[in-house]
């Protein structure tokens, strides 16, 4: 146990850094958890014994360390880190999907996962090459709905495809489409696909599918993308009718 | 000329990292300019040209220096920097108008100015104590929208709304709402309001005009704001048709 070091893509675990993400890791992915660090700095309260009856009752190892933490956060208020084995599960064919095709940022992977648990899509497909959907800082700007969501990666969009096509409607964001959101009435079968931050989604998308724009003024060039996929999200979700509030 | 030092907030004027944002400076806001900084890695290319014929025109000073570029920007492919005089300008009365109340991280400043500006929201509030709007990680992040939009902080929210509420809507969204953005229909005149990242807005503002909410699940506890702040501009420029695809 000597030597920590900082994460790495090709690791078999990862970190919740921070103890509201400990929690949402122990409550969701309880199979998945491996250990918990604690602070020397964390006070021995409510929260605390809770956290300890939750490892208990999940199985899970605590450790008392400190030099763990200045080796994985970078933030000063960080008193407990969850380490977690990575996880990866099929996508519900029943379901809708959120497709995410060659995403490069991990702050916004963990922001559209954050969202998505939001409006109630918890199938999300990674299409390769794309940023680690494990980076720590995903995890945390996912705020741990990482931890409640169906997660898989596909090394093409067509590998995706043939497995899930049956009785399924493709829509790409694209900002060559025609379609604007507001005239989609998705059925309760779909799958909402997004490009890459910088380069959108590759011409040939327009022919899968009905691509779909979300209209903007002339005066940008695009939307961020965690925010043009929360906007389609919000806009699908509420003409679908799959998500009520509860 | 000799020292450069990094950027403060008590500094009267900011900086546009990169060549694009230094063209959204030179085309949106000329009377600003005060400098475009070139580095000598800079390829004197058609891009080039045109840059020095802006700054000709705009009768902005060009400087050849490598050194600023060292203090003012992390980033390795950054060749030109762009000097600017911050700017206030009062919101538009008779226009809808984003009103964040105590804004506190830079980057999801930006972001809302980018959304703002692509959904035809072009007067934007700020209500103290907030982030620094002219930081240049807003600039960075609003993609340059922050010089098409006319920008004023306020010291208080009652200050804002003396000036503005003759004819005017004013939509707080908060968790604690129970009318959906769905069910709102706004006319021209109105004000969307969002608080803090962390904290939302104060229970006070229950009592303002109509408090609108974005539903959610309970399996998360709030939207990211720049992303709650989008679907509300999305929805309601949507919903009064102040805006059409271009």
């Amino acid at each position: 146990m000597a030597g920590y070091k900082k994460y790495k893509k090709e690791d078999e675990s990862s970190y919740a850094l921070g103890i509201t993400l400990t929690f949402e890791m122990l409550s969701h992915r309880p199979q998945c958890c491996e250990r918990v660090y604690v602070h020397s700095s964390m006070k021995h309260n409510e929260t605390y014994d809770r956290l300890m009856d939750l490892c208990r009752r999940t199985g899970t190892e605590v450790v008392a360390s400190d030099k763990v933490f200045r080796v994985l956060s970078d933030k000063e208020n960080c008193y407990v880190i969850g380490q977690f084995h990575k996880f990866s599960e099929d996508p519900d064919p029943k379901r809708p999907h959120i497709v995410l095709v060659n995403p490069s940022n991990a702050g916004n992977l963990g922001t559209i996962f954050r969202s998505a648990l939001g409006f109630g899509f918890e199938d999300i497909v990674i299409i390769e090459p794309a940023v680690d959907v494990f980076d720590p800082k995903a995890v945390r700007s996912s705020m741990g709905a990482l931890f409640s969501l169906r997660v898989r990666d596909y090394r093409s969009f067509e590998e995706y495809r043939q497995k899930y096509e049956k009785g399924r409607e493709f829509f790409p964001f694209m900002l060559q489409a025609s379609r604007p959101m507001k005239d989609i009435h998705p059925s309760e079968c779909y799958s909402l696909i997004f490009g890459n931050e910088a380069t959108g989604l590759p011409e040939s998308y327009l022919h899968i599918g009905t691509p779909v724009i979300i209209p903007i003024s002339q005066k940008i060039d695009s939307l961020n993308l965690p925010v043009a996929a929360s906007i389609a999200m919000y806009a699908a979700s509420s003409a679908s009718g799959q998500f009520q509030q509860s």
